[in-house]
């Protein structure tokens, strides 16, 4: 059985985000078992899992994913949206379009330090949606 | 119930090629409800969802991932199959072996702007496999 | 229906470390037709399914990797644990935290030259879990 729920995101801005909660407040409840899927419908975010206790991981991420994928490498032609659009579309096939984790005894089997992480890679504020999906 | 579908593509050619309709014209019907994967059964060539509206984001994102794993890293010795092999195989792994996309009514849970990308990381020309795996 | 199955992995060390048999001598027996998802529980490694022929694939990994996410990039701050841990986790999201393979005739359906990758990001040696899932 597979069931799907929509959940639009607040407006972060760019940056990591630590979004487990959210997602896990708008489900009804969870099997005892199954997978849970969760996909975004965007191409300058993505999703990861990672760690979840220090907010200083997040912080690096930025610098690391700047790193990555830097704004104006010579040659890019996608530029009509500004600096950051042709980098985060990078950055987004980078870190993936979805995660999934296993579900047992009705809970995200996530281990002791993982949380789920919105990768917001656009500079300005913007609603992002996300599809949970459950299998079971 | 799980179904799979075994698709050969066109030999592309090193770049991103956007391959949802060819995807979708190998199925018979999508479920009402569901999760389509595919997973592509080579190591020097990737799938992604990104962004299908714009070619010159196809066209930069080969810029971003030769910047990602340059040919000719010092130090590196699997080099009997020339400059572009290693490199694909990192970039493979950068971008994954495969993409999982909800099905919600009968249809591919895509955002706007998201189509399907194989990453063809090889300078050559390869038929490249990929398997669909429709689970309802 | 899902099944669950834990595995704690022998504490390989930094690189990367096939485990494509590893992972299938602790499962009972594939069901004729599904998905094996491998999961790992942790923040500082991450899956794969990359080249399982050539060993000197996986040593040039490590230089690619290095190149990704260098040590002592200026300006983190998350450094507590050492040079090698901040690396690890931006490396645990760019590889990811989970691998979907379809099972095909009772089989993993893998490509002639893929097999499943553990990339272990910590210069120590840890023992790390992971939990395989298989939907049928």
């Amino acid at each position: 059985m597979v069931r799907h729920f929509h959940i639009e995101l607040p407006a972060f801005g760019r940056g990591f985000h630590l979004i487990t909660d959210l997602v896990l407040n708008q489900i009804p409840s969870l099997p005892d078992s199954g997978v849970m899927q969760i996909f975004i419908q965007h191409t300058s975010a993505g999703l990861s899992i990672n760690e979840a206790a220090d907010p200083d991981v997040r912080h690096d991420f930025q610098l690391f994913f700047h790193h990555l994928a830097p704004e104006n490498l010579p040659g890019i032609i996608h530029t009509e949206e500004g600096p950051d659009d042709m980098p985060a579309h990078v950055l987004a096939a980078l870190m993936g379009s979805s995660v999934h984790i296993p579900i047992i005894n009705g809970q995200l089997a996530l281990g002791r330090w993982q949380g789920i992480f919105l990768g917001e890679f656009r500079a300005g504020r913007r609603k992002r949606v996300v599809i949970i999906t459950i299998i079971e």
